[in-house]
């Protein structure tokens, strides 16, 4: 991993650019700390430019509750190769949506899988260098969707002790079937009238989790519209996990 | 109303109980209060005595926020006279159960129509005289079960401006398109696991509520293991709403 330029946020916030191989990365720390910040990871649907303002607003809110907070591009994303069987994936989901038709599951299949194999090995990559940071601690947490990549992380790599999870659509049968092996406490955001999300499938994910404690928040709103009240309860879930 | 005993609990909380013409019901309040507060009416599955440790706890919480709670009993009933109308519906479900059988809808309907008839202007009445306390003060919320009761009370009571409801099965379909013209901001419990508990019921219904905020916030745990962590949400939900 190496750091590629460094400012200060308002409120105390250091935020660092990383490359770690060829992929991107942000790094959100406290600037003050006296011990190691559990460590967030900051999940999104890729395009790290285009997410940044969200992405940051975000870490705040880590950084304020005493996180640091992390996220590295996903492949075939921003500034990294795009994935010319991952264009012809979405090509073919755009043409079924377009037409009215449900999407199949071989068309989901071909657009989730590659993008979970390659882009887990490369979180846990990030993870090993992250957390052989002295100001970057564990346990770890992880945030946001893509939530099939939230999903295959929460059960293959044992540092992440929860996970609040963004509900999406598009999630490969394989991936239900791992949630049900998922065991960490979850906290799952869905907003209920997003016309780009399948509801059902929403449900039926949350239901197949194994974890003990999984919580459901359901608002209105849109895609992009948690309402800021659910940032409070997200806060503690970390809260209660993390320390 | 006329009060009929009173304590002083622990933390500041002074309980009164009432009887409104033939109804008991609890009141409790700040014992040091300057400015009315703002009144939270407790639902309940009916039976006083056999509720009042889950009641009080949730009062004590109502009141730790600065808010007044109350509570009458339900029509049939803890000492009220029973209704053989709505005990012979009760048969009929416990036998379309223990049979593994559909509950028809006429049979939720005998059962849960008539206490909902029965019991709002009751609610209504209690809030009447609730309001006419100088401790006491509007904007008024509901909180708890039955959800008929609260889909019903939340639609014709005006000086309701926020609903807490806890999802329940057997909810007529008359109170569901009731739901559908309801638009105060609801905060609504689900416990995901509950086995007396149809699930896609409460989620339906949920679907079919008017307002414009509502949010659905869904555990583990059984009917009655709504996990501590709720009790925040929930106190900001009715701050947000009642002041």
């Amino acid at each position: 991993m190496r750091f590629t330029s460094e400012q200060r946020l308002a409120d105390g916030v250091r935020e660092r650019t990383f490359t770690l191989g060829e992929i991107p990365g942000l790094l959100w720390t406290p600037t003050s700390t006296s011990a190691p910040a559990p460590l967030i990871l900051l999940g999104h649907p890729g395009g790290l430019r285009r997410m940044y303002p969200r992405l940051v607003a975000r870490a705040e809110g880590c950084v304020a509750q005493g996180f640091a907070a992390a996220t590295i591009e996903l492949p075939g994303s921003g500034d990294r190769p795009a994935s010319a069987a991952a264009e012809q994936a979405r090509a073919d989901l755009r043409r079924s949506l377009a037409a009215g038709e449900p999407v199949a599951d071989e068309v989901v299949d071909r657009l989730v899988l590659p993008l979970v194999d390659k882009a887990v090995p490369e979180w846990r990559a990030a993870l090993d260098a992250l957390l052989a940071l002295p100001e970057v601690g564990g346990p770890v947490g992880y945030a946001g969707g893509v939530i099939s990549i939230g999903v295959r992380l929460a059960l293959v790599e044992p540092r992440i002790v929860a996970a609040l999870l963004f509900a999406g659509s598009f999630v490969p049968r394989t991936i239900v079937e791992e949630a049900r092996r998922v065991t960490v406490p979850l906290h799952v955001l869905l907003q209920w009238d997003d016309e780009g999300n399948d509801r059902q499938m929403a449900l039926d994910l949350f239901d197949a989790f194994g974890s003990a404690e999984k919580t459901l928040h359901a608002n209105m709103g849109g895609h992009t519209g948690v309402p800021h009240f659910e940032g409070e309860p997200a806060n503690r879930f970390f809260a209660r996990h993390l320390r």
